[in-house]
């Protein structure tokens, strides 16, 4: 195994940073790699937000509701972007652009676009020792991280990241088995046995970690999840922002 | 710099493949390295598939338009999946989840974690050696793709992405200048500047490359990428297999 390998397989998400900020160097190493990921038809329809402002950082972290958005060595956000393209182009191109930068296939060409970006850019941290956790929950409060951030029509935040030094190693957190996951040529809606096993193995996770031992299972843990609606006002907020409108 | 961190700068999408197959612990690793991304909240919303029957495989790369699409060491389809949430669930528990599992949230949710996996399976891909290359054009008809693969409702392909030795090694295509990406605190929409300096670098380039010279820069081909409907009919798609719905 090398050492690229190495390092996706012992990924763990890091919640509990020092107080060692990111240096210029790293920052530009993380977002260069981010932006050597592939992307749809050369678009690179992504932008990249850092926030050092403390005032907004604090204003992302109470939104979030979680201290290591505020106390990490770097936050970054990561939005969809369909505003560049336009950037150059007279009224009357931006005019025919826009039935394809509105509809659903561009939110997900540049929902794909900001994620390949990220991931690249959380492998560069972890390869140099940092630790990551994505931030999904910027998105309790859509609309007022698009305003702290000040984007444009078209642009998005989809999620943070936020990379420092680990104050600590917590175990890492069994994923499902391949079978369950990997298919081939024909989907298999047959999955209950290997989920039974996945929530078996989870099961015994929860009661067994070291930190906030529970019991639980993976199936009972997404079926309380979904259960409650959750974030129904992003739809609204992307449609405002003139994406998936068509 | 790195090993993991050179390779991520090495990156250049291939597209010429020798006629050696992926071997199955090569398939495993890519896999392996996946499911090790991380996911939204432990929601693991993504299936996936690997297309070994040549005849799909065939309908699959003539939807695209591409040989590579054929001719590869392996071809997989990364999908977004909220369906597999429901695999144990009952049916009063589906009926109380369906609200989520169908709003634009879960589409992003799902998107992003199909993403994270991919990128990280083209890491791992990369770092053995191998050459890799995302396909987009599997959306030409999402509906078809969706057909050949079997995939059940709540379940839809967002992207191909073929591995295999590569052939040749094409040059790097430039990225859009660091600050033109890359903002702090508040979004930039002075993009004027980076964008010229961009669009002169590919002049350049596409001048200059060994194959396939054109007059062009970023700027032209993006107005005219978006100047003609592209793939209007994955909004309905979409809608029809149950996600973005609300």
């Amino acid at each position: 195994m090398n050492q690229t390998i190495e390092t996706l397989l012992q990924h763990r998400s890091i919640r509990s940073f020092t107080e060692d900020r990111l240096t210029q160097e790293q920052i530009h190493t993380i977002v260069d790699a981010a932006q050597m990921a592939s992307t749809s038809s050369y678009m690179q329809a992504y932008t990249i937000m850092g926030v050092t402002d403390e005032k907004k950082k604090a204003d992302i972290a109470e939104i979030t509701g979680q201290d290591y958005v505020q106390n990490n060595g770097h936050l970054f956000v990561f939005c969809a972007d369909m505003y560049r393209h336009q950037v150059k182009a007279t009224d009357q191109q931006k005019q025919d652009m826009i039935q394809n930068i509105e509809n659903t296939e561009h939110l997900l060409v540049s929902t794909i676009d900001a994620t390949l970006a990220a991931q690249n850019g959380a492998i560069a941290a972890e390869s140099m020792g940092l630790g990551m956790c994505y931030i999904g929950s910027i998105r309790n409060n859509i609309q007022r991280v698009d305003e702290l951030l000040n984007l444009p029509p078209h642009v998005i935040p989809l999620f943070g990241m936020v990379v420092g030094y680990p104050k600590s190693k917590p175990e890492q957190k069994p994923r499902i088995p391949r079978k369950g996951i990997y298919f081939e040529n024909e989907y298999n809606k047959e999955q209950h046995h290997a989920l039974d096993q996945f929530d078996d193995k989870i099961r015994a996770y929860y009661e067994n970690r070291s930190n906030n031992t529970r019991k639980d299972t993976w199936t009972d843990q997404m079926i309380r999840r979904f259960s409650n609606p959750m974030r129904m006002d992003v739809t609204t907020h992307v449609q405002n922002k003139g994406l998936n409108k068509r």
